[in-house]
């Protein structure tokens, strides 16, 4: 089905995104990672966490949920370890200052855990994760979140979709990246099933509302996503609420907001781990060794129906090359949404072209 | 269908399985560790990982496939990294040592990650765990295995079931513990409906030889298992493959031997992880949070098909009280494999009661 588009530079699309965050009051510099961190994801194809994000982010900023002033605080700090709270700050200026703690402690200890408690959406987890591997070190992040998924047997939500992120130092990065939520798939691409309108998704992806497998997409939009492969889903998404939020102090799973609710803070944690490779394995040689170990997966027969294998990562990096040179294809709707809401803090939308897309 | 069962204690079990290993040339105390590894896994239900695995074991054994005399080294320490050679001593002998090593590391650094290369099978992930969890930290382990699984889109195996496991400190061990394999189901589930005739099984369980997805059992016993959910599990996959061997400068994907390959070393990996709760939260209020949040997910109203919803762990804790108390199960078939192998080393089975579940 031909949909509407229009095609903009990253570049671009950051200064509009950093110009509608000013305008919410959100500082320059911190307005600008903020609009970094979005438009990467854009860059990347993953654009359920990229400028989307803003109609929410400054509907909350606007509401006056979210704290622009601080960047959240040290609780504790011990050897490798630290507690990290967010104070309600921009999840991505808290998650900046967290990830700085958890680089110096990996480069400290060797190993690192920094836990954030009381902090906002934070964007793609791999925006993280790559931050802490430019430090050479192998990163690790997850987050709990919005309660949307029923745990296996169960017909009420009681978790987020729970990323877990991981990033490699040096030419490993652009090798291998893992970011996936513990669901089978995102909600997005549920959404994505509805609006095409078509009729069915595949089995694993939804439960009607009653907790049912469904594959109707109509019930699947009334209903809840499933955790990934069913109960082992369910036990990744609670392993990540208790390093992020058991461990923290922090709002675990009914207690976290969101960012489609307006009427408290969302409340929801994060944890960073770094490990310091050179301590196992000089970089190089471990880039190597990934390098060995990518080749000996791709050189594996492809599947009837496929016509080579992927890495974790692959798509986005295919995506992000040929983004950044082509520009990225921003959905109509989308487009329309994001002027509406730059139109509340006084920001006018840059020019772009239209474009249709197959 | 009526199966035929003998019913054995723990303690016997035990005691069987550590005269099976002296009889092979295990030193005794090594020996009584390697027998309540298996017999612990069987009294939790895990019969895969249970006393059966003696028959591969004790074949590895007496082929001098491993070395008896040694428990591993230290290759090199720093803050809370380790690299341990396992130099292909018995895999829960290793296993112990770098756990023990583990374990200091987290206790003076907060956060350890040892990465463990030149090991072998080390029995069920959450024996480790546990041990790591009873001195007060969150243990983590991984490992890699004999290369069954094909990545997403590949048609030739190239990781093991590579499961992840996470235990808990203090009471908080008894409410939640994950165990999974990153494929959707063990291969023993799909052996299980071949044995008892079963014509087809669950999507999303197997594939045929080809790498497309078959729910004909016969067609996926001669193909391979799943990964769970698809690509996230051949990340999932990936991720183990990368901590335990990339990072270890050991075995890796098709490098890897077997428990049933008998004409070189297994070579597998291992990687432990402990946290330090202490250092985030006293464990008292940790356990008290962890005691909320699993109520807060039992009492999710059940959905249509179920009567209560489990949190990873408990079918295994309710498995160990009813066996603790009333003897394990073993199928006719796996007591008379053990018998064989038993003969082998010159060790008469035990007297046991012969039983017919349906």
């Amino acid at each position: 089905m031909a949909e509407q588009y229009v095609l903009i530079s990253g570049t671009a699309l950051e200064d509009y995104a950093w110009r509608m965050l000013q305008g919410a009051g959100v500082p320059a510099e911190r307005a600008r990672l903020v609009a970094r961190s979005l438009v990467e994801a854009n860059l990347r194809g993953v654009d359920s966490h990229g400028v989307q994000l803003l109609n929410f982010y400054i509907e909350h900023m606007r509401l006056k949920c979210m704290d622009l002033e601080t960047e959240g605080h040290v609780v504790s700090e011990a050897g490798g370890c630290m507690v990290y709270s967010g104070g309600n700050g921009i999840g991505q200026i808290v998650s900046n200052a967290a990830c700085d703690h958890a680089i110096r402690l990996a480069k400290e200890h060797g190993v690192s855990l920094v836990t954030v408690r009381d902090s906002n959406h934070f964007g793609a987890a791999a925006f993280w994760t790559q931050k802490i591997a430019r430090a050479d070190l192998i990163g690790i992040a997850m987050c709990n979140a919005t309660p949307l998924v029923p745990p296996w047997q169960g017909k009420e939500p009681r978790f987020g979709t729970n990323p877990i992120c991981m990033a490699l130092p040096g030419a490993a990065e652009k090798s291998w990246l893992l970011d996936m939520a513990t669901t089978t798939v995102a909600m997005g691409k549920i959404f994505k099933a509805s609006f095409s309108g078509e009729p069915s998704i595949p089995q694993g992806w939804a439960y009607d509302s009653e907790g049912v497998p469904t594959t109707d997409t109509a019930n699947a939009i009334k209903g809840m996503p499933m955790p990934l492969g069913g109960y082992k889903g369910s036990g990744l998404a609670f392993l990540v609420e208790i390093l992020v939020a058991v461990l923290s102090g922090g709002a675990m799973s009914t207690e976290v907001g969101g960012v489609r609710i307006r009427t408290r803070p969302m409340r929801c944690g994060q944890a960073f781990l770094g490990i310091d490779v050179a301590r196992y394995i000089p970089v190089e040689e471990f880039e190597q060794r990934m390098d060995h170990l990518v080749q000996l997966v791709k050189a594996t027969p492809p599947a009837a129906g496929y016509d080579e294998v992927l890495v974790a990562g692959e798509p986005e990096w295919r995506n992000a090359r040929k983004r950044g040179a082509e520009g990225i294809p921003l959905s109509a709707g989308v487009w329309k949404e994001l002027a509406k809401t730059a139109s509340t803090v006084d920001v006018k939308p840059p020019e772009v072209q239209a474009v249709t897309l197959e």
